[in-house]
Parts: C-alpha cells; structure tokens; sequence
C-alpha cells in the first residue's frame, strides 16, 4: 500500500539561490537552511525519499518557510513566488514517482498578484496552494485577501495551511519576542487553530464552502480541544460585550463546531501515535491525509517519515481507512493519477 | 467508585461582594459573573453537586477568573486573597462531604505577601495553591516570583495551575485584541504550553524537583504535540542565533520532553473523550486527576461535570486505573481522607 506524503518542503535551486541573497538569507536564516541540505540539494533529497522505496513513498513538494512575504516586498514577491513555483513544477515533471505534485506559494504581499498566481500555478500543474496562516502579521480574513480564497476555490485545489506566527511576536507583554522557541514548537499550532477560527467567523468558508483546508500538523491546536471548540464557541458573545458576537452565530450557516470538523488535517505529528488517534477521530479518515514535515527533523530529513510511517503501520484502524489516509484521499484531493 | 472533581470555580459571599465593587466587577465582568449563580450562589452550587450525588461525587474548590492581580492593586490584592481563601476554608469546613478541599489564590503582585499566604492558607487547610499562567502579563518565571515556588515546595501542596493569556493580548499585529474569543478558547491552552516551557528552561523545575504542577485542561497544548515538545525541543538553539539556548539545553538535568512528562494533568476538556485517551496517554495515570471545570458551562454548572463523568464512565481503562484518575490521585496529592 503506498504512501503520499502530503506535506514537504524544499527549495528549487534558482529560488534558493534568490532566497540566500534576502537580507534574512544573507543572516541567521540563511546559516539555518544551508545547514539542512535536504531541503535545497535534490540529491540529498532523493536519497532521502529513496530510504522508504519499500513503502512506495512518495511526496508532494512546497517551498519551505519563511513564507515569501516576510523575506521581500511585493514585487520581487511575485517574481520569486513564480521562480519557486517553476522550479517545483520542473522538478515533479522530471521526476513523477518521487515527487507526483507540488503546491504553489503565492505573493500574499501583492494580493492581485496572488490571485492571477493561482490561476498561472494550476495552469502548469499545481495540485494544491500553500498558505500560511498570516501574511507578516495580517489575519487571512482581512480583505485583500478574499479575492485569493475566491481564486483558489474556482481553481478546485485544496490549500495547504501552513502555520507561522507574526513576526516575533511576544508570548508576555514585557518582552520584545517569543522566549525559548516556544513560539515555533507551540505557537504554530496554537495559529493554526487561530487562523482557522478567522476563517469561520469572518464568514470566508459561508462564502467560499468549496475550499478545502488541509492544516499542517493535524488541525494544530483544535482537535485536542475539540470540546472547548464545540461547547465555548457555542457561546460565542457570552464573555464579551463590547462587539455584538451573538450576531455572528446567527448569521453562520452552521455549528461553530462543525465548520472545524469540516477541515482536513495532515498526519504531521512528528510520529506522536496518540495525538494521531486523536486527531483521526477529530477529522475522520475522509479528512486527514499522511504527511511528515519532511525534512524538518534532528535527522535531517529521514526521522520524520519513518516515525510518521511507523505510526500508520501500527494504527489500529482497518485496511480501508489506512488506504484513504496513506494516499486515496490525496489521489482524490490533488487529483492524481 | 467515588469521583473527587479536582479544579473547579466558586467565589465566596464575602469575596464576591468585594469582586463586584472592584473597576472591573462594575462592569462587564460583573455582569457576566451575575449570570452564573453556581459560581456565588451557594445553594444553587449545591443542586449543581447533589445532581450527581449517585457517583458519590465532590468538587474541590477554587476561586474563579479573573485572578486577582488583575482586579486591584497589590495592597487590595493581599486583603482580597485573604478573604477569598478564607471564605473557602470556611465553606469547606462546613460540608466536606460536598467539598473536601480547597486550593488558594496569592496576592501575586504583591510576591513576598503571596509567600506569606502560601504559609497561612496551608495553615488554614488549603490542599493546593492555585496559580495562574502569567501575572496580569508578567511570566511566571521572572525573578520576583521565584520565592513563592520556593514556598509552595516546602508547603509540600501540588499546584493547580489556571492559564490566562496577557490582558487583551492581540493574536495580530495590526490588531489591539484577540477578536472572536480566540484567546480565551484557544489561547489559553496555549499560554498553558508557554508557561510549562518557562518553568522548565528557566531552571525553576531543577531548582524545585519538588513542586507538583496540576495543569488544567490536560496539560494545555503539551500531550496532542508531544512529538514537536520532544524533537523540537531536543534541538534548541537550531532555530535561534542571537542567544545561547544550546547552553540551556546542556544546563538542564534532564531531556526537555521528560519535564514536560512530569508535570500532572486533570481532565477538564469539556467532555471530548479522544483528547482524554490521548492526554491520558501522554501523562500516565498516576499523573491525571478526574476534573470538570464546573460551572463554567452552557448549561451553567451541570454540563461539565455530567459530560467529564460520561467520559470516565465509558473509558477503556482497567479498574485500577479509572480509581487513580478518579479519586486516588486527588487524595494522595490533596492528602484527603
């Protein structure tokens, strides 16, 4: 039984080389990713993917973070996001049976080009458009950004979710940013479930009900919570009162709840079994689609796939489940063959 | 089986009048509070307990939110505190059977009065100290705060620990509030994570192997991303270069994940029985107390503890197991009888 990957991240070479000269790049940053080389050197990659021939593994590709608009302005935005998405687009051409798809990035800083980017990606083969869940610090539900999610649910490509946290932002309010990294291990997830909430009460998912969410990480911070989601959100109003909340409960199509429940999540739990149990029960096995964060591990590439296949290997779940999470539900959502 | 509810809100008569009469209680705050009578209305706190009187069922009590320190200054704090804790004892002195036990609140920003309290409310009964995630914005792990768990660590009482986000903090740059509840639904688990994070790479933890920390919600965002808790944390320092993490790494006694292991969990999740599995799973069952949250529910009081008991009741854990969750835990942590 193979296995699509859903959620990877790489850097195709002409977009790296770009990347390395951003300020950030030319920094820390840039220090970071040339010690990974798994996410920029394609053989380094292959090899990677290669370990896990048995499996019939294989991954969907996206650039990597920072997002583009945190590394530049908006026009050299446009311009890197399409060097990036040719580059995954030449890369998946060439090599189907290691890479069977990518997901495009857009130039969220330029928000029409954005739009005309998701209709160019899918032209040349995009299977999916990656976000992240803010834009240097702007909540996805801000205007500017509708046009994109009315581009993307016309396009009939899934988005995949990407958390990241407003620049440095502060855990205390004492403090100028995030001690301990606490920001990147916790606050992602925490984000996700932030951003997906905007999604639901701004009224973009009424608007847009084609659009498929997959979240990074299995629903970040919500299937955990799935009781404070369902019950609290509920009362939505109850504990505020200086914004008419009650109004916006009326006026959604549905449960708070079930518009969560309605997102899909990948299995990208750094090989947590129980949370993947967990967040499997959340979503169901329509809704959650193998992935492994490749190659963001203390290996360098290799952990995360074989503990997040270790974990699908040892589920309890019967043979049909397991077939839509490891790849029908991916063949079906990226629209492979 | 009996069933002790380990964290849960009631403000006493005289501490409630006070609370209504601070900036706060005159206005939204006050409101809301008034619209929950289980939470000052002894009498009706006590239909809400006798509801499940057939699972021989008892409530540890707490104050409820907001904490102190963001109420009044520190001179009212410490007499409020007072009051507070000794409207508990006294409440708990009159009918163990309903209420065995009682965790303290502290003048926290007023941090040597907090020290003395810690040893007069022990003095009084207090089987815990209950502490908030931050101090009106302030992390726990700031130096002035530093003798309380000192404190707290002689008392030989667990803490329970309540999140709460920074006052208002925004989710967003751009934005001055957390909008849609985010934070109080989300977010504090979150802050919940952040906080444990804080108390482990400070050195607050390997300076007090001692202190017991309770969190609510089950362990916050911890046991659903125990794989990025584990990795992520392994390699800190590989995300940051303007401070040496990597120090604190080789200064800590033990692996980061295994601190986060040893804290203790109750299972106020609002009745979601998945996220309860997988909790349990990550904190053991000798580290998890039965607890509902009561009565901050849509059904003011009775839901919560209803929906916690359902999920015990129908758990698939050997009987031994359900005895620890349920009652043993309390009583060894809480020394009841």
């Amino acid at each position: 039984m193979p296995y699509i990957d859903a959620f990877n991240h790489f850097f195709p070479k002409r977009f790296y080389d770009m990347l390395l000269e951003t300020p950030a790049g030319q920094k820390d940053m840039g220090k970071r990713v040339r010690g990974l080389p798994a996410i920029y050197d394609l053989d380094v990659r292959n090899k990677v993917v290669d370990k896990f021939e048995k499996y019939d593994y294989s991954q969907i590709l996206c650039l990597g973070m920072p997002a583009i608009d945190r590394l530049v302005g908006p026009e050299q935005a446009v311009e890197m996001a399409k060097i990036g998405n040719d580059g995954l687009a030449d890369i998946c051409a060439k090599d189907p049976a290691r890479y069977p798809g990518w997901a495009a990035s857009l130039p969220m800083n330029a928000p029409e080009a954005a739009v005309r980017e998701v209709e160019r990606a899918v032209k040349i083969g995009a299977c999916a458009i990656q976000l992240h869940t803010n834009v240097d610090g702007a909540p996805l539900d801000e205007p500017q950004f509708w046009p994109i999610f009315e581009a993307i649910e016309k396009s009939g490509k899934p988005i995949l979710l990407h958390p990241i946290r407003t620049n440095e932002m502060a855990d205390y309010r004492n403090e100028k940013k995030s001690k301990y990294e606490i920001n990147s291990v916790i606050g992602w997830p925490f984000e996700t479930g932030a951003c997906l909430a905007r999604l639901v009460f701004s009224g973009i998912i009424d608007k847009h009900p084609g659009l498929k969410i997959i979240t990074h990480h299995l629903g970040g911070i919500i299937p955990y919570f799935e009781g404070r989601v369902g019950h609290s959100w509920d009362q939505l109003g109850a504990r505020t009162s200086d914004e008419d909340y009650g109004a916006i409960l009326k006026r959604l199509k549905k449960r708070p709840f079930d518009y969560f429940k309605d997102f899909y999540g990948d299995t990208a739990l750094a090989g947590a079994k129980g949370p993947t149990v967990c967040g499997i029960g959340f979503f169901g096995v329509d809704h959650v689609l193998f992935a492994s964060d490749c190659p963001f591990d203390p290996e360098k590439g290799t952990m995360y796939p074989r503990l997040s296949i270790e974990v699908m290997e040892t589920i309890d779940l019967p043979k049909a489940d397991k077939e839509k999470i490891q790849y029908k539900n991916a063949q079906k959502m990226f629209g492979l063959k």
